[in-house]
């Protein structure tokens, strides 16, 4: 039961219409919200890029650039469905930190089951926006190529997709950080803290 | 007849899913593009400055905050279907310039036909992302009274907003000068750069 009834929590923005998505970002819930808009976001700019990377008509490229553009292309094109799901996910995550939040504490008992529970779905909800923040500094690494091989009348999309993924990263980087914050576990704080800087810089670059 | 053409031509993105509009993006067809791609995140960020402004509990605002608040929100709230009117319209004015290279030019009457047809379409192409960068700029001058009195749990998603809203007006930007270099009216290309300069300099401060 418990499987089914989270499987009917989960959301799936993908299906839904773009008109259905934006209603439900402004609609008053906390979900969906910046984090899913983030993944979402980061999803556009890995398709602009495949976009790109699959152009028949490239400029004269040299053998080595268009193995390059190819390479650039096949690794990017999976990250679309991983930023997906992540938005999904980010949402879901959010969710289960305010059901912790929301669990009784009239009991010394009831007490610690509701700081272990709120402990840990914060921690999932730091773990989701970091999946999400990975997966769009991995993109920016191989646009790179694709602005550098990449068919020059398709520029500017090239240019929307870096400044899209530059968003999400920073977007991502900052839901991360907002929930560390309630964490207690010092040692995945500072391990992930580290993480979520290490990757920001090159991303943002 | 032309204008039911038309009609079956124009796109209608806030009607499809978001796994259908990542998949058109992701197609080798040009359109849609970056600046349908740059059009639809910033009406996400529109969408999340409106939850935001919009949250029953917010912290103990003050009347005038409330107040702010609420124009904020009246103000922002239309910006969303500007902006997805807008991503349909930067893909069919793309299709068009597309379609005006294509003319014949045979004949001297046929080349004369064509290059106004360009100019015309290209025109078009550079007043739609002007368009986008307005909404964009409009919505961010508008962002920054819900960051100061919104409310404060929902920072983070300010902060997205803010952060796709800059993409997309530095976006918009970008295909707006993109199309302006191919315009021989040397009194719009200045203006446009001109207000193209303007807009973007607070946007993206």
């Amino acid at each position: 039961m418990e499987s089914a009834k989270n499987q009917h929590l989960v959301p799936n923005f993908a299906s839904m219409t773009v008109a259905q998505l934006l209603a439900a970002l402004a609609s008053p819930d906390p979900t969906p919200g910046g984090g899913t808009a983030a993944a979402l976001a980061g999803a556009m700019g890995t398709s602009l890029l495949v976009m790109v990377a699959g152009l028949a008509k490239s400029k004269n490229n040299t053998d080595e650039e268009k193995t390059a553009l190819a390479n650039a292309r096949a690794a990017i094109e999976p990250i679309t469905s991983k930023l997906t799901n992540l938005a999904d996910a980010d949402s879901a995550s959010f969710d289960a930190v305010m059901a912790a939040y929301r669990l009784p504490k009239a009991t010394d008992e009831d007490k610690v089951a509701r700081t272990q529970a709120i402990q840990s779905a914060l921690r999932g909800a730091t773990e989701i926006p970091l999946e999400t923040l990975r997966a769009c500094a991995d993109a920016l690494a191989h646009a790179r190529v694709v602005a550098d091989c990449g068919n020059r009348s398709a520029e500017s999309d090239v240019g929307v997709a870096i400044g899209l993924l530059k968003a999400a990263a920073a977007g991502a980087a900052a839901n991360v950080r907002i929930n560390l914050g309630g964490l207690k576990d010092e040692g995945f704080k500072s391990a992930t803290e580290a993480e979520t800087a290490r990757l920001l810089e090159p991303a943002l670059a």
